[in-house]
C-alpha cells in the first residue's frame, strides 16, 4: 500500500455517511484485499464482490508465522452519542496502511440491527474514516454471524419447552420409547445419548439393558423451570418481550405456562462463544457446556443433555468465519461477532485477531476494538478475552472527546436528536479541566494492566487548541505513553498519522521493554468469584465496596459449589459511567455497586454479575431510525446512518 | 450438457441423503453451472463456491427473449412421509437437463429449519435426486432468505407496539415534537410520514402549519389492539410461542400486556411477499401495503404508517434475489422463497420462474413445484401465482405413490418413526384400487385448468409391476394425459427418463393445441370473496357446501367494504385430506368446510381462509431430528436427513 493515501479526496463538510461509502471511492473487489492481505484465494469464501469469509485453515497454514503487533482500541465512558471510538479504529487503521506504510488488520464488531434500525444507527465508523460499503457491514455481515446465532439460540430454547412438555405428559416408558425407538427389531443411543449416559455414570450401550431406574434417570432431565436461565433472542429492538408468558396455546396446557422473556442476539451465550471459540471443535465443545437450567435435584442440564449441540453448531458453523471487508482506503477489516459490551464481554471475536495477527507477521499491526468504556470493554478484553487466547496486547488506545470530557465535568445532558449545548461548541476550559479526570483514571487503569496507552483526542471542528492541549497534558499527567489529537473524521487516514506513528512508537518501547511493565491480568482465576467481582469493582471503577444480593449469593455458592468458581467474570453494568449509576459522571467516589444478580455462561466460560437493572434488550424510541431507511428502484439503499 | 449423464454412479442400496450428497460427485463451482445456464458473470453474487444469487438485471437484459416451457410439479395428499414430490421435480430435471438434451432449470422453495431440525429432516430431494450441496441447502440457503424475512417480519412487529406504546404514554404535543423534532429551527416530514399526510388527506408540507387537530391525526395511528392480526416469527418449531402474553416487564407496565403469538418465519406475510414480488419496487410497494391492524375508527394501519417498510424492504432486498444451486446431475436449481402450502401460498418464486423461462429460451423447460397436495399448492400455483406473473403453465406433473394411494384406500396409518405396516410392502391391488380415487380426483381438478397432467408414479422397490399399472390405467381413465413410472430415487435422471419423454411430449402438443384446452382460472377476481372460496371448495375440495364462522363473516365483510374483495384466495388447510379433517383420506364426500377466520394479506395481495383449526408453528416431537446433527472438528455435517 503507498504511503500518502490512495487518493481518498475528502469534502468539506463531511456529507452523511452513507454518502461517503457510496460515493467518496469505488472499493476494491474483495478478492484484491484479501490477496494484498496474504490471504490465499482458497481460503475466501465470497459473499457477494465485497464480502469475504476467512476459512480457518488459514490459522494452519501459518501457525509458525511470527505474530504481529497486538493494539487494543478503547474509550473513556462516552455521552450516549459516542465518542468515536470504531471511528478511530478504522481512522487508525486508514493511518497505518495506507499512509505509514504498515501491514494492518482492523477487527471490529458485526452491528446488532437493533440500534440499526433503532437509535444508534449504523457501526461501521463514520465520515471518512469507514468500513465500506457500510449497509453491507450494517445488514449483510449481520445476516452472516447474528442470524445463525439467532436460530441457535432458539433452537436450543424450544429444546429446552418441548423437553419439559414431553416429560410432564408422558410416562418414562413412553419417552424411552420415543427417545430409542424400535427400528427393525434394534434400538440404539444416538451420540448426545451417551454422553448422557456417561455423565449419568452408565455405561451400558444397548438401550434394552438399562433398569427401570437407569431409563427414568435418562429419559428425565427433570428441569426445574425457576432455574431456566435460557432465553429466547431477536435482533430487534422490541421492549415488549422483555417479559412475557409463553406456552398459553390450548396444545400446550398439558404442559405448564411460564414467564420468560427475550434477549437482544448479540446478548446470546451463542454469540459469546462465536466470540471466543478457538476452533470448530471448541466451538461445538462450548455449545455443549451451556447449562440451561438446573433440574430439580440441583444438576445442570447442558445443551447436550438436550441432544441440541450439534445441531447449533452446524447452524453458527459458518458465522465461525471472520468476514473480511475494507476501509475507505483499502486497508482489510475483519469483522466478526457483537456481543455488547454493556450485557456482554463486547470484543470481536478471538479468532479473527489470531488470524490477522499471523497475516500482517511481526512487523504489522492488528487494532481490535473493545467495546464502550475501558472500565468494562477494555476490562473484559485483558481478563476474559486475552486470557482466552493468550495473546498479549502491545498497547492500548483510549479515544475521547472534549465533548464527553466537559460532560464528565459536569456539562449539561447530551440526547440523541436534540441540538447541543453551547456549552459543547464554545471554548470552555473550566469545564474541560473538571471532567479529564475520567480519562486520567481510565489511563491509570491501563496502567494496571501493564500496557502502554496512547490517548487519542477525537476531534470536532469546534474544539479548540487551547482545549487539546488540557486534555493532552491531563493524559500525560496521569500517565499516558502519549496523547495525540486525530481528525480522521474529517480526513480519513491523513488525519490519523501522528497517533498512528505514536502507536508504532509505543509497540516498539513496549517490545523493547521502554514503555509498560508487561502485560498481566487483573485477578488471578484461583480467586473466588466474589473476590474477583470485588477487584474490578474496586481497582477498575472505583469503588469503596460490593453488595450482594440475597439471590446473588445464592447463585455465587451454587456456581462455585458446582465447580465454575475458576471462571472470569463478566460485569453487565452501565457503559456512561465508571459506576453503575448512569447519570454520576466524571470520576464518582465514595460509591458501593451491588451485585443483583449473578448468571453462569459455562459455555462461553464467564460468570456475569449483574451490577443494577441492565436492560438485556432495548426498546424503539418514537421516532426510530427505521423511518429514515429506504429502497430505490434499482437497489440502492437510503437513510443508514 | 451430453445426453447420457454426467457420470452418476448409483449405488444399491441407496445411502443415506447425506452420503449421497457428499461423495457420489464432486460438485462443479457454481459459476461454471451459471455460465452454462447462460448467467453472466456480472449477474451473479457468489456464496461461497456452491450458491450464487442471480441479480434481478438479468431480466431487464432478457426482456426481449422467448420463454420456455412451463411445467408445474404437484402431488396427491401425502401421507405424513411424503411422496417423493421435491424428490421427483429434482429427478424430472435430471432427466430433462443430463440425458434428454433439454435446456432445464428446476424452481424449488427454501426449506423453514423448523421442519429440517423437527421432523421432516432435509428438503433437498433424495436418493439420486437432490439439490447438492444438500447441508448448504438446508442450512446457508435458509439463512440468505429466510433469516432477512424474520428480521423484516420482526421489525415490523416491534413497530407496532412501540408505537402503541409511546401513543399511550404520550400527548399529541410530546408525539409530534419528538416524530418531527426541531433541527437547527426547522422541522420537517420524513418519506413514511408525508405518505401518511396524503392518506389523511392534508396535503400541507411544513408540520409547523398543521393544526392541533392534523398533528393529533397525523401522530395517532390509534390501534385496536384486539385487531392486530400481525404476529412475530422464529424459524424454529416451537409450539410454546403459539400463544403468548407480551408486555410484562415493569418498564413497559405503563402500556398494556397483550395476547399475540409467534409463527413459523415461512408463513410471514412477508415470505409470501417475496414469493410474489417482480421487483424491488414491487417488494417495496407490497410491504408498504401491509395491513398489520385496524384503528378504533376501523381504517386499516399499514406497514407504511409505522414508517417501517423502507427499512424492511432493506432487509430482504438480497433475498430477493433466487439462489442458483445445482444438481447431482450439474442441472441449474433455483431455490427461492419458501412459504408453506397449508398456511401460506406454498410455491416458489414468481421472479425466479421468470427468470428461469428467460434463460432456458424457447425450446427449455422450468419445473417448478407447488407444495403439499395439487388441491392446495397447485390451485394456489394456477389461480394466485400464475395470476400475479401473467404466466401460463404448460403441462402440470401429479406425483402419486403407490403406498400413499394405499392409505387412500384404507391402509392403515403411515407414522414417522415407525415401521411401515406390510399392506405397504406387499401386493395389494384391492386396497391400491380403492385409494386410486385421490389420483384421480386431482387429475380432473388439473383439468379445470385447462392444463395437460402428466401422472409420475414414484416407485418405491416394494411396488410391484401389476400395482404401477393400476395406477396408470386409473389416471388415464381420469383424463390425464400420460402416467409414467419413475424411478429416479434409486436411479438418478436416467430413472426418469420415460417422464421426461412424455413431460417434452405433453408440452409440444399443449402448445400446439393438441393437449389440454388452454390455462384458465377456476374463478374471476370479481366474484364474491365467499363466492371464490365457495367455487375452491366445491370444486377443488369436492366440499358440499361451506360455512362461514361469525368471525370469519364479519372479517370478509370488512375486506370487501375497504375494497380486498377483488384478491384471490389463498386457503389454510390440511394437505392430508381432500377434505378439512386429515383424517378422512380418498376421496371424502358429502362433507362441509368451514372457514373458521379470515385474514387479509393486504402485502402479498391475498385474502386467507382457515378451514379449520391450522397450526401455524409446529412443535417438536420427542425425539427430533437435531438429535441426530453434528459437525466434525474439520466442518464436516452429520446427521441431515
Amino acid at each position: 500500500m503507498p504511503a500518502g493515501g490512495v487518493g481518498l479526496v475528502c469534502k468539506d463538510p463531511v456529507p452523511s455517511d452513507i454518502e461517503v461509502s457510496q460515493t467518496a471511492v469505488t472499493p476494491e473487489h474483495i478478492s484484491a484485499i484479501a490477496k494484498e492481505a496474504g490471504i490465499l484465494e482458497e481460503e475466501l469464501d465470497l459473499h457477494g464482490p465485497y464480502i469475504g469469509n476467512v476459512k480457518l485453515s488459514v490459522l494452519e497454514r501459518l501457525k509458525d508465522a511470527k505474530q504481529g503487533n497486538y493494539v487494543l482500541v478503547t474509550g473513556i465512558n462516552p455521552t450516549s452519542l459516542g465518542e468515536g471510538k470504531s471511528t478511530t479504529t478504522i481512522g487508525l487503521s486508514q493511518a497505518l496502511g495506507a499512509h505509514l506504510d504498515k501491514k494492518v488488520f482492523t477487527n471490529i464488531r458485526v452491528p446488532s440491527a437493533g440500534p440499526t434500525f433503532g437509535v444508534k444507527g449504523g457501526a461501521s465508523g463514520g465520515g471518512y474514516a469507514q468500513t465500506i460499503p457500510m449497509e453491507l457491514f450494517n445488514i449483510n455481515v449481520p445476516n452472516l454471524q447474528i442470524s445463525p446465532v439467532l436460530a441457535a439460540n432458539n433452537l436450543i430454547a424450544a429444546a429446552i419447552d418441548a423437553r419439559m412438555y414431553h416429560e410432564q405428559t408422558q410416562t418414562d416408558e413412553a419417552l424411552f420409547r420415543r427417545l430409542c425407538p424400535n427400528k427393525n427389531g434394534t434400538r440404539e443411543f444416538l451420540p448426545p445419548m451417551r454422553k448422557r449416559l456417561a455423565k449419568l455414570g452408565i455405561d451400558k450401550t444397548n438401550p434394552d439393558d438399562l433398569t427401570p431406574e437407569e431409563a427414568s434417570k435418562f429419559v428425565r432431565l427433570d428441569i426445574d423451570p425457576e432455574t431456566i436461565t435460557w432465553k429466547r433472542v431477536v435482533d430487534t429492538c422490541d421492549r415488549h418481550l422483555r417479559k412475557i408468558t409463553v406456552g398459553q396455546a390450548p396444545s400446550e396446557q398439558r404442559g405448564k405456562e411460564r414467564s420468560t422473556g427475550f434477549d437482544i442476539a448479540v446478548a446470546s451465550e451463542c454469540m459469546a462463544i462465536l466470540a471466543l471459540a478457538t476452533s470448530i471443535r471448541d466451538l461445538r465443545e462450548r455449545l455443549g457446556r451451556i447449562v440451561v437450567a438446573y433440574s430439580r435435584a440441583g444438576d445442570p442440564v447442558t445443551a447436550e443433555d438436550l441432544g441440541v449441540a450439534g445441531a447449533a453448531a452446524v447452524l453458527m458453523l459458518d458465522a465461525l468465519q471472520p468476514s473480511l471487508m475494507q476501509t475507505l482506503e483499502k486497508t482489510p477489516v475483519l469483522v466478526h461477532a457483537g456481543p455488547f459490551a454493556n450485557i456482554a464481554h463486547g470484543n470481536s471475536s478471538l479468532i479473527a485477531d489470531q488470524i490477522a495477527l499471523k497475516l500482517v507477521g511481526e512487523e504489522g499491526f492488528v487494532l481490535t476494538e473493545a467495546g464502550f468504556g475501558a472500565d468494562i470493554g477494555a476490562e473484559k478484553f485483558f481478563n476474559i478475552k486475552c486470557r482466552a487466547s493468550g495473546l498479549k496486547p502491545d498497547c492500548a488506545v483510549i479515544v475521547a472527546t472534549v465533548r464527553a470530557l466537559k460532560m464528565h465535568g459536569g456539562g449539561p445532558q447530551v440526547t440523541p436528536g436534540k441540538p447541543l449545548d453551547r456549552a459543547y461548541k464554545e471554548e470552555n476550559l473550566d469545564l474541560l479541566a473538571k471532567g479529564v479526570g475520567n480519562l486520567q483514571h481510565h489511563v491509570r487503569n491501563m496502567n494496571k494492566f501493564g500496557v502502554p496507552t496512547v490517548c487519542c483526542i477525537n476531534r470536532f471542528a469546534t474544539d479548540t487548541d487551547a482545549e487539546i492541549d488540557l486534555v493532552r497534558q491531563a493524559a500525560l499527567d496521569a500517565g499516558a505513553y502519549d496523547a495525540v489529537m486525530a481528525n480522521h473524521w474529517a480526513e480519513g487516514g491523513a488525519g490519523a498519522v501522528d497517533l498512528g506513528s505514536s502507536v508504532i512508537k509505543a509497540c516498539a518501547d513496549a517490545r523493547a521493554g521502554k514503555a509498560g511493565t508487561g502485560f498481566k491480568f487483573l485477578y488471578p482465576l484461583e480467586m473466588s468469584l466474589r473476590d474477583k467481582i470485588q477487584r474490578i469493582s474496586i481497582e477498575i471503577y472505583g469503588a469503596s465496596g460490593v453488595e450482594f444480593s440475597d439471590l446473588a449469593n445464592e447463585q455465587l455458592d451454587r456456581y462455585e459449589r458446582l465447580g465454575y468458581g475458576n471462571l472470569p467474570i463478566c460485569v453487565a453494568k452501565t457503559h456512561l459511567s465508571l459506576s453503575a449509576d448512569p447519570s454520576k459522571r466524571g470520576v464518582p467516589t465514595d460509591f458501593t455497586v451491588t451485585v443483583r444478580e449473578a448468571r453462569a455462561s459455562v459455555g462461553a466460560g464467564l460468570i456475569l454479575a449483574m451490577l443494577g437493572d441492565i436492560m438485556t434488550i432495548p426498546g424503539l424510541p418514537t421516532l426510530p431510525g427505521f423511518f429514515n431507511v429506504d429502497v430505490t428502484d434499482d437497489g440502492q439503499i437510503l437513510g443508514l446512518f
